[in-house]
Parts: C-alpha cells; sequence; structure tokens
C-alpha cells in the first residue's frame, strides 16, 4: 500500500477529527475537569494530520481500493486516538478503551463500563459525541462516498447501500451532498434535543441521549439506560430512533425536491416499516402480560423494537424477560437491521429486499423455465452483478458472525450468551441478552469483538480490502 | 397442479416402495412379531401404485418443476405411509409418527422414543431401513435426476450438487447411472456389515447400524447410540461414516473410471478432508482432558466429528460435555455439512467451496478493477447463474432455519434448545447438544421440524416449488 494518496486524506480526516476533539476540551473546562486526557489526542491528530495533508501527491487517481482503505484505516486509526481519553482519564487497559472507543465510532453502544455514573462529565459526552462523530462518518461513507463510485463495478457488493434516488446523484457535488445530508443530521438532532428538553431533561443529558440516537448508538449516561425516564422522553426517543434508522435519501427527497411521491414509493421504507410494526405487533401480544399495565408494555415493546432494529441499544427496562420466541425475533431484527443509507449497521432492508425478489425470481423461473425475469427494485432494474454482490455480502457476513463467534467462545461463556455478544457487536446494537456490560471478556473477546464491529459497521469489505492491501 | 405424469411417477414411486415393504414383512415373520402394520401400508402403497401408474398420460413432457413435485410428493407420501406401522405397533400418535418417519426417510435420526431398547425388533429394522431407503432416494435425486435436466435454466440452484465429472454424464441411462450409483451403495453397505460382525456384532444388528450409517441416519438400537460398541467397531462406523459422506462420483471414478488421478484431484474431496482434519484437531486439543485416556479421546472426537459433519448422528458419549468453543464448530460442521453427491444433508462442501472462490473473485475484483475473473470449479468454468443459484440457496437455507426455529420457540426453551433442535432436524443430523430425543416437544413444533427434515432434504427448492405449484 504505497500510494501517498491515501496518507494525505487520513490526514485530511485527522485534521477535521482534531477540531471535532474541541467539543470534549471545552466540555472539560465548563465543567473544571481534566482538560489533558483530551489535548493530547487533539495535539496528536492536529500534528500527524497536518503531516500527512502535507504530502506531495502527483497520482490523484482514486480505485475503489483506495477509498475502502481510507475509510477503514481513517476508523481504526479514530478509534485508537479516541481511546487515549479513556486510558488516561478513566484508567483503562488499552484493550478496554479501544474496545470503548470502537463501540463509540461504530455506533454499537457495548459499553466496557459497570458504572457509567460515576464517570467525570467530559468522558460521558465524549462517549456519546463518539456516536455523533462515527454517525456522521457512515453518512458520508454510504451516502456520498459509495454513490460517487457508481461507474466503478468493483463496488457492486455495497450497490445495496444506496438503492433509488440518492442525494449524491441529484447534487452535483461532494461537499454539497454532505452539506444536505449533514443538514439533515443535525436537524433532526437538535429536534430531539428540544423535545427532550421539553420532556423534562436538562441540556446536557438532552445532547447526550440525542447523540446517541443520531448514530444509533445507545451509549447511555445511567446505568438503567433511559428506564427511569418519563413517558413522553421515552417515546420520543423511540420514534427517532425509528427517524434515524429510514434511509436519508427520504428525507432529501421529501425536504429538499419535496417529492413526497417518490418518498412514500420507496420499497425500502414500506418493508421497513412493515417489518418494524410487525415485530412490535408479535413481541407485545408474547409479552404484555409481564408488564403492570398495557401502557407500559406498549411503551417498552415500542421503544425495544425501535432499539434493536436501528441497532441503537438504549432500553428502558429488562430485555431478559423476553421468550425465547421474542429473543429470536430480536436476533433476527439485530441481523437485518434498518434501511440503507442510515446511520444503522447491519445487513440491511434494501439487502434483504434483493434477496426475497431474487428467490422469488429463481422460483418463477422454476415454474415459468421460458419467461423472462428481471428484479426491480425501487422502480429500477437491479443488474445481476448487485444481485450478486448482495449474496456474496450475506455470505460474508455469515462466514464472519461464525469467525468471532469461535474467538469468543474460548471465553467459555454459554452458546447463547455467545451469539448474543457477538451478534449485537457485529450488528452494532450493543443491547443484549444476558449481557449488561463487556468488562469481564478477555483481552482477546474484546478486541476480536471490536474489529468484528468495525466490520459490521463499514459494511464488511472495506476492512477485508484493507487487510489484501496490506498484505502486497 | 393438474399434470398426469405426476401422479403416474408417484404411482412408480409407491409400487417400488411396497416391494421394499417386504422386508420388514420378513423381519416380522423370523422375529414373530406383528405383521399387520406392515402388511397395511405394504397394500395401501400398492394398490395407490397400481391405480396411480396405470393412468393413461399424453403429454410426456417433464418438466424441472413437475421433476421436483414428483420428488417433494414422493417423500411426503411415503413418509405418511411408513408412520402406520409406529402408529399400529407402538401406538404413537400421528405426529410423533410422522416425525419418525421423516426423520428415518430424510436420513436424519431424530427420535421421539424415550427408550429404544424395548421396541420391538420389526420396529427397530423399520427405522434403521427407512435411512436405508432415503439414502437411495437421495443418490437417485441430486446424482441421477437433477444432472440429467442439465440443459434446464431453471435448475440452477441446484447445480451446486453436481460439481465436477458426475456418473449421470458419463454412463448413457438413468437405469445404468442408478445400478452404478447403488451398487456402490451396496457394496458399501456390505462391507460395513461385514466388518462390523467381524468386531463381534450380530448380523441384524450389524445390518441396523450399517442401513444407518448409509443413508448416514443415525438411528441406534440402543438408548446409549453405540457408546457400549467395542473400539474396532466404532472405528469401523467411523470411518464408514466418512466415506458415505464422499461425493459418490469420487468411487464412481475411482472404481468404474480406474481414474484415481481425477478423483484425487477434486476440489471438493479436499476440502472436504481438510475440513474434517481441522475440525478433529481442533476439538480434540479442546476437549482430551475431559477423557481418561488418549485413546479414547481421540476415538471420540474421529467418531463425533465424522458423525456431526455427514449428518449421520451416531454418538459413542455425551456430547454434551463439549466447551462452547466445540460447539460452535460441531453447528458450523453441521450446517455446512459433506460433499454433494452423498446421502449428508446439509449446505454442502461444494457450495460453500463456490461461495468462498465468489468472495475471493469478489476482492480481486476491488483490488484490481480492470482485470477479468472467472471461477473454476472441478476444472470447470462456473457460471454466473450457479453463482447465483448458490447465493439464492444460502439465503433460503437461513431464511427458512429463521422461520422453523420461530415456530419450535413458542414451545419455551432456550435459546440453545431451539436453535439445537432446529439445526439439527435441518441439516438432517438428529444428534445435538442438550437433547435426547423430541419427546417433549409439541405436536406443532413436530410438524414443523419435520417439514424443516424435508426441506433440508430436498434441498430446499422442491418443496417450495410443490407449495407454489399447489396454489395454482
Amino acid at each position: 500500500m504505497k500510494k501517498k494518496i491515501i496518507y494525505k486524506y487520513l490526514g485530511k480526516v485527522l485534521k477535521t477529527f482534531s477540531t471535532l476533539l474541541l467539543c470534549p476540551i471545552i466540555v472539560s473546562i465548563i465543567y473544571k475537569e481534566h482538560i489533558t486526557p483530551f489535548l493530547i489526542p487533539f495535539f496528536i491528530s492536529l500534528i500527524l494530520g497536518c503531516l500527512l495533508d502535507n504530502i506531495k501527491v502527483k497520482n490523484k487517481t482514486l480505485y475503489a481500493k483506495d477509498g475502502f482503505s481510507i475509510v477503514a484505516l481513517s476508523w481504526i486509526l479514530i478509534s485508537i486516538i479516541g481511546a487515549i481519553p479513556f486510558m488516561m482519564e478513566v484508567k483503562l487497559s488499552f484493550f478496554d478503551a479501544f474496545f470503548e472507543a470502537v463501540s463509540g465510532f461504530t455506533t454499537t453502544g457495548a459499553t466496557i463500563f459497570k458504572n457509567v455514573e460515576v464517570l467525570p462529565q467530559s468522558i460521558l459526552f465524549w462517549r456519546s459525541f463518539t456516536h455523533f462523530i462515527g454517525g456522521m462518518g457512515v453518512l458520508a461513507f454510504v451516502m456520498a462516498i459509495i454513490p460517487l463510485s457508481k461507474d466503478d463495478k468493483s463496488m457492486h457488493i455495497l450497490k445495496a447501500e444506496m438503492p433509488g434516488p440518492s442525494v449524491a446523484k441529484l447534487v452535483p457535488s461532494l461537499k454539497k451532498t454532505l452539506f444536505y445530508l449533514y443538514g439533515i443530521y443535525i436537524v433532526l438532532t437538535l429536534t430531539e434535543i428540544i423535545l427532550l428538553m421539553f420532556g423534562g431533561l436538562d441540556l446536557f443529558h438532552s445532547m447526550l441521549i440525542s447523540f446517541g440516537t443520531a448514530g444509533t448508538g445507545g451509549f447511555s449516561y445511567l446505568n438503567t439506560s433511559l428506564a427511569t425516564f418519563s413517558l413522553f422522553n421515552k417515546y420520543v426517543v423511540a420514534i427517532f430512533m425509528f427517524l434515524f434508522g429510514v434511509n436519508f435519501n427520504i428525507y432529501f427527497l421529501i425536504v429538499i425536491m419535496k417529492d413526497f411521491k417518490t418518498a412514500l414509493k420507496s420499497e425500502e421504507l414500506r418493508m421497513y416499516i412493515l417489518l418494524y410494526i410487525s415485530a412490535v405487533i408479535f413481541v407485545f401480544i408474547n409479552t404484555y402480560s409481564m408488564f403492570s399495565n398495557i401502557s407500559e408494555a406498549l411503551s417498552s415493546t415500542v421503544f425495544h423494537i425501535s432499539s434493536f432494529m436501528t441497532s441503537t441499544g438504549y432500553s428502558v427496562g429488562d430485555v431478559n424477560i423476553y421468550p425465547t420466541s421474542c429473543r429470536i425475533i430480536v436476533l433476527l431484527l439485530m441481523l437485518i437491521s434498518a434501511c440503507a443509507g442510515s446511520t444503522c449497521g447491519g445487513f440491511k432492508v434494501s439487502r434483504l429486499v434483493i434477496c426475497l425478489k431474487t428467490i422469488k425470481r429463481d422460483l418463477l423461473k422454476t415454474l415459468h423455465p421460458n419467461s423472462v425475469h428481471t428484479i426491480k427494485f425501487e422502480g429500477k432494474r437491479i443488474d445481476e452483478e448487485v444481485i450478486n454482490g448482495t449474496c456474496t455480502f450475506l455470505f460474508l457476513y455469515v462466514v464472519l458472525i461464525g469467525i468471532v463467534m469461535l474467538f469468543v467462545s474460548f471465553d467459555g461463556y454459554s452458546l447463547e450468551t455467545t451469539i448474543n455478544a457477538v451478534f449485537t457487536t457485529f450488528a452494532n446494537v450493543g443491547l443484549a441478552f444476558k449481557i449488561s456490560n463487556f468488562a469481564a471478556f478477555s483481552a482477546l473477546s474484546k478486541f476480536v469483538l471490536s474489529i468484528g464491529m468495525l466490520l459490521g459497521r463499514l459494511e464488511l469489505f472495506p476492512i477485508l480490502v484493507l487487510f489484501s492491501n496490506i498484505r502486497k
């Protein structure tokens, strides 16, 4: 991997990251806490960023593999630098701190901390802020960078990430695309902050929770997650989790293009809503008898399904009361997750729809061998290559989950706990049955689960490409 | 589904089946047990068979969908008729008897009986004999019927079932193909019977165990499966389980064509051996300390890996001692299973190899966008359609397992038990952690698991085609 352009872009990313590090520094100053744990990563990323950005580059061609390498390296580098505050301020070991940072930036929300309520405000802010940064990174990656390379055949494996009309194709430049995306992202976040404050939360805590919702992360500042929140605030968070699980192109169509018709016709959106409502009904029927009243049962179910399906991971009560049938539904929802082009992890509803249509096509082909069947999705014909890519993705997904599971199994937990741990990290959820925090896992497991979070977050392929690229 | 030709073929199948029912009748006579429980299904299949076979058929064209319908209907019908002895002689309920019969014919080997040692000899014989019949049926289906329709585009989803040179393509007629296949099948079975007798077992019990090995079934006549067998006989069964997991084309190449070179070059065979040895080493290292001596540890490991991987399901001791890491390996092995063109269930090594090569191709495509990559398997270029079909198969596999799991979860067992029950039936294994028999499952679960066994056995697609076909 000798291409200087990769390092140059990394430099740009690090410079931006250093700017973002000013936020926790300000929080430290306000709360009169230690600044050094944030100053050091700030200077590291600023200096390293400037050095790398100053590299003279002659060949400016960027191939998909270079893009993938940049994305993967950025996430890894930022996670390492972002782990420094945890090591310095709360004396976490490297693997613990790295796990917490990766969990933050990948918007997973699985935590090492047994008691988050004793943490300094700056660290609480930093944890939630990593979700917000991670969410922005994901939007840039899946919504702006992938669609740009639409003519690059090598990207077909990720084509399912951009179904339907996309911002990137309707807007002339990358800058403009990001402007709109981040606009929607920030407006939604601000709306949630205001609503939560309206519901009785103070500004600081509203921000923390909204950052976690926006990035579909899930770190909370309370050990009981959101269990003590008011009913109003629980519904606010539940609704915003659901909203952040929608493909951002839909918002772009509605808000900027005023094209309600196309937006509401989206097959992915419809399937997402269908899955969501079915899951709510299923879980509600199978658990309402465990609650003291129907209203509590309903709010809990709506909240948890939103949380699991959008890979956020907030909770408002003990999910361990779920019977096996609901656990299976939840595990499946976790793996599928919400829409492409959102901040959610997982397989994505778009891929699910493509796979289901492929099965239907193959069945029809068998029943009527001589008729021609093409697969349409969001009104457009889908190339065989995209179908192929989606299938490869599925296989990779299964294989990689299997490998991560094997490593984690050496810790000796039961099969169920192992599955829960791996699914919840791999799909970037963070909430799991039988696991309240990841402190007790071995350093190896923490490291492997961190890799799992990165794989899941970056749609598997970039990390693999990075490794293949490094080998040369 | 109005095609008369389907019913005509069903008639032929039933007539053959009635002939096979003479065997348990003879056993009943020898052991002076009730004959009626076998006479009734004998007459039912004979009369029904003759009636259907006498249907006058004008249009003799058979499409893939018709072939699929015949195969699916045969298995279902034979399972229903084959359940009669269990209902009459041992007073099982219909769902229990159907489960036991499906488990037999699909060569799964999951049982309803808590105590098999009290069963009449004729019933013990019938259970094992259903494995033998099921194995012959599978060979006919995947080795003779699928390859014949090689020009039928609608079969691409099952093309991975026939990698490399196949008997069906090298031999002029279906009859001849079956002659060779059944020749190899019967010679292998006879060899095992003789070896087991040499190892101290009597003829009757050698036959029962060999039938179960040949069909990769797993019903035993002892409650402890093969735990009380001599070390010699344990190794004999372990080796024959492994041998019945090999693609029968390999035996055809070696025995009939004398073409050792091509046979040993088989990529699938190599991958099968590689997976097998790796699993044995992994499980041995992680469990040998639990045994009193190394020899016992080794024989147990070799035996159980053969049993799980070939979807047989015999055991020689308690597999519940396996730590989580070994359980995950076993669950993965169960899902992958052994070679295509054998009597094993599961995803098959051939599909695994194709999927792995697809991932490699896609990675290379990303690294070198302008180079051309084709996928070769067993020396031949693989069509994109076959790759697609393999991927659809994988997705179907995952989705159907998920659905079956959901139904079974209503029984309220733990997630781990539910997973074990579904995987072991779906992959036609029969042996599972934490489950010694399926008696305690609800009638709904038994029925759904029976459907799962049929889906797994018939490579998913025929059952789905049958249902889509009936709807019209």
